[in-house]
């Protein structure tokens, strides 16, 4: 039974498993106030662009569950500045902004309810998006699943697994379902510098699973690539453009490079919430850069000079020349991307 | 006045900046005994292939320096003891077997001497190496500093600078010797996971010398090449074969492919000891595989999962045809590099 990243506590607050303290200590803490689920979004004690979109929905129930207010557009107007506030956390992954519209579509479509049974819809609409996230992760896992041979070892770089969603995963959860179905799967691990979700979260959440798991530095890939020892590389998406450019955690794209390079398939795993059409194509898509310290003092410990210039990028845009296919829970997205994109997200349901 | 990585205390023993403090502390520490040079190499204390030659002939040195043999053939008979054991601290760089051949070589040479007088000769040979290795290096670096436009963006990976070499370095030698030209030289360092000697020492090394130098994280060279913000990438060399594959850390190879989707030019900067002529291709040259505690808990601190399997060779190679040219002392070797090494290797010195 897969671990919940995140819940709703019935008395009326947020439980989450505090990822920074994994592998050391699993530990759901309780954020009660919308400014620890921003704190918690933001230092990613949760993380991965499913559960930072769960995270953001239950952070706007969170916003209003106490709220006094006596007309609707006052409520309303206090979502508003909640969910304005969420989407100040974190700015690359898409499927937050996403689900903060989906909770005020909600509250618009609910506006001549009664505000405590608005409230109640509302809680609702978020629990909805974790169900729909563990079914929508199921059917990523099933469709990808079927792309890899019955026995074969895949690449994978930070953590889209389980821990990234409700609870079973994009990228990993293709590793889970062809499992499932009785193929033999081994997986690199890249660590994933600076923050190692790799070696903290991905190598743990498949030990866990029992999935033969080895662990790498970011920059043994390619030797590994060369060595003849990978049949596929598989990630996750913080956010894809209309034409297949795909934002995801650094180092994704220097990936997509060496698996053109070696003639070894280069999958994106994502749902259909991770897809901003809005945006032409990956140059317009906003990248985080992160702290310093991340690189130079990875968990207190200082490890590069005093006053050293970092460049601290969070995430890379890889185009979508070197995307063999998308995996989503409507299916797979072949080339051209650009093309078959409208043609599968439009696709029913 | 660049700092000695090394040197020969008069009172007999082999004085070394232990890398491993930096950049933290800034400490000599003495090496009294060969178990302790062999420690002091396989620990990385001193690490760069250059400054490995040198340690291991000062170690030949240490090691027969007191010796009471009587006869040519009983001190030649502890110098291979020395060496042999020598040879076996770390197994990827040629420079280490080179410089303990060297030493074995004085030794034939000169059979006929006394043996307080051969015991004299040998420093002599050692501190010979180290006095060659800090022209051979500024050689290196005027050669490489005229393939460098005035004003330049170079990446380079691990540390193949002064601490490197005797005090010059190859890599950053070329960096050196361009700033001297009066070059406007910045810098992209690699931290080179899993020990981070960009982070420790290329950063700290490049700092002292007042050159503007930026910090990545390995995975993140992809994205700072795609935006245009890398001019040529530099790296040393622990072995060169005859066809020009080239053994460095690990991580280089993925440069080299990234260098060439990305249209740079891409450099290998090492003093001809580096080259290993009996080996046809770099599929013959052993890589050292490090211990996975290295990945697992850096500096004592566990970020992996207890049990997690780990693939952690230090070395990669990069196969010639990805290598715009090799900079060494003799001159710069072009494509294609298996006609141009003896070629140049050869020429006059």
């Amino acid at each position: 039974m897969p671990l919940e990243t995140i819940r709703w506590n019935e008395r009326g607050w947020i439980e989450l498993i505090d990822q920074t303290l994994l592998p050391n200590e699993l530990k759901y803490i309780a954020c009660r106030t919308v400014e620890e689920v921003w704190e918690a979004i933001k230092t990613l004690r949760v993380r991965g662009a499913p559960a930072i979109g769960i995270a953001g929905a239950l952070g706007v129930v969170l916003g209003i569950w106490r709220s006094e207010a006596r007309s609707y557009d006052e409520f309303k107007a206090e979502l508003d500045r909640v969910a304005d506030y969420l989407a100040t956390s974190r700015p690359t992954a898409v499927n937050l902004f996403w689900a903060l519209d989906r909770m005020r579509e909600a509250a618009e479509r609910n506006k001549d309810k009664p505000i405590p049974e608005l409230k109640k819809l509302l809680l609702k609409e978020a629990l909805d998006i974790i169900e729909e996230d563990k079914r929508i992760c199921r059917a990523i896992g099933r469709n990808g699943a079927r792309l890899l041979p019955d026995e074969c070892t895949v690449l994978t770089h930070c953590n889209a697994g389980g821990l990234a969603t409700a609870d079973y995963g994009t990228a990993l959860g293709v590793i889970y379902a062809a499992v499932e179905m009785g193929k033999r799967i081994k997986v690199f691990a890249d660590e994933t510098r600076p923050l190692l979700q790799g070696a903290r979260l991905t190598a743990w959440e498949l030990m866990q699973g029992g999935i033969e798991v080895t662990l790498i530095c970011d920059n043994t890939a390619a030797y590994v690539m060369k060595q003849g020892l990978v049949d596929c590389v598989i990630v996750g998406a913080d956010r894809i453009a209309a034409n297949g450019d795909t934002a995801n955690k650094i180092g994704t794209y220097n990936l997509a490079v060496l698996a053109k390079e070696h003639g070894i398939p280069f999958y994106v795993a994502a749902p259909s919430s991770t897809f901003d059409l809005t945006l032409e194509s990956g140059d317009q898509i906003p990248i985080e850069e992160r702290s310093p310290e991340e690189v130079t003092c990875p968990f207190g410990r200082r490890i590069a000079p005093e006053g050293v210039k970092v460049y601290n990028p969070a995430f890379d845009v890889t185009p979508a020349r070197l995307i063999t296919a998308i995996i989503t829970e409507k299916g797979v997205i072949r080339q051209p991307l650009h093309e078959n994109i409208p043609k599968i997200l439009n696709a029913c349901p």
